[in-house]
């Protein structure tokens, strides 16, 4: 591979607000190219998911979306989440307790993990060595896979590799939700065409906890969410 | 979950050699139960190595054993490997070059991350702490992802999880493949059910790395092994 100022690279790409941010400031603010877009199918409620991830990696110009079958995850953790279908109900954000230091009921074990296992494994058969997640630390509740510490020992671990060694990063592990808003909008992202409802429904429910977390940043930067919502609480 | 001094464990079983040693010594010598046997199709050329997978579970009194379903690992990895129907053919020892730091082509790509993270997840969602594999590191060649570096890496990747982190263990990891001849045929393991040639043949070949790696082994711990193959090299 020819090594260039702006070199390739893989983003992980869910088709949330975090990952849609993060695929535009990889193509425009980094200009890596050309920029391979991952996403994971395992099944989650949120399908919608899917299709906002297929319409931001077109407007992003990646030169490649793919969109890995990873059905058998359900199985494989048998209900221990609600964020896939057939797990438990998706609570109101009133229920789950923020301050706890557990996960709460829409954590997938080890996600993280494996997703980024993944997208290395693709990357190194791609002579691609940067791969790109959304991490966001700042979230309403902490996931232990969305921190530095994560970041740091898995780069340690994936950096052992003999051959060129993949390196993850995640450009807005510090940034609030509020300010991903504001990155967003600068980089013309079209939120309407984004999704992070956890329950299945037509529109966004408005009421669990990533609705509640989303309305809550675009007010704090000031803007107005696109996205129509089946209800939202006052 | 109630604590025992014999907890439960999640063990990778590949049919193996290594993996079929491993689990009899987790089930016989460590006396963990229940024992979840894990097993990956990723569209292997060996699919044999499935069947003595499921031959050695039964034999060894595993509570489980779950085929996990990874198909999609060849589009991931696009034929980076000739481990993967499709991938490029297994040459012969003789065309590797043994001390070379470089990867043999049977390498797949950040293999053991996915395959241990699965495994954690797995863990995680059944309760369950301990995880084994059968990293043994002293291979005609080395993969970085059998090392006791990578162990102590990802382990402590996985400390950082907020429950009960699940710890990767590898026993085996400092014996030679002709001591895991002894240790087996000192638990008593069938060999004949335990399948390790790379080409996806009726018979082992007898030819390609692992089946010269193996007949090697064999011979150095002074046993037969009890597979038929298509060809020994003399």
């Amino acid at each position: 591979m020819v090594e260039t100022s702006h070199p390739p690279a893989v983003v992980l790409l869910s088709g949330g607000m975090d990952s849609s941010v993060l695929l535009h400031h990889v193509a425009r603010e980094l200009h890596r190219a050309p920029v391979h877009a991952i996403s994971f199918d395992y099944g989650q409620r949120h399908r919608r998911e899917l299709e906002a991830a297929a319409w931001q990696a077109k407007a992003a110009g990646a030169a490649v979306h793919q969109i890995i079958d990873m059905s058998f995850l359900g199985s494989l953790i048998k209900g221990g989440t609600s964020l896939v279908a057939g797990g438990a109900e998706v609570p109101d954000l009133t229920a789950l307790s923020p301050t706890s230091l557990d996960q709460p009921p829409t954590y997938v074990p080890n996600r993280n993990m494996i997703l980024l296992a993944l997208a290395a494994a693709y990357a190194e058969a791609h002579s691609i060595r940067d791969v790109f997640y959304g991490a966001q630390a700042h979230d309403e509740y902490g996931y232990w896979d969305c921190t530095c510490d994560f970041l740091t020992r898995i780069n340690a671990t994936l950096a052992l590799n003999r051959r060129d060694a993949v390196t993850i990063h995640a450009p807005l592990i510090a940034k609030r939700k509020a300010e991903l808003v504001t990155t967003g909008c600068a980089l013309g992202v079209d939120f309407a065409h984004t999704w992070s409802c956890y329950r299945g429904g037509e529109m966004a429910c408005g009421t669990c906890p990533t609705c509640v977390e989303r309305l809550k940043a675009f007010a704090e930067a000031g803007a107005v969410d696109p996205l129509p919502y089946a209800r939202i609480r006052t």
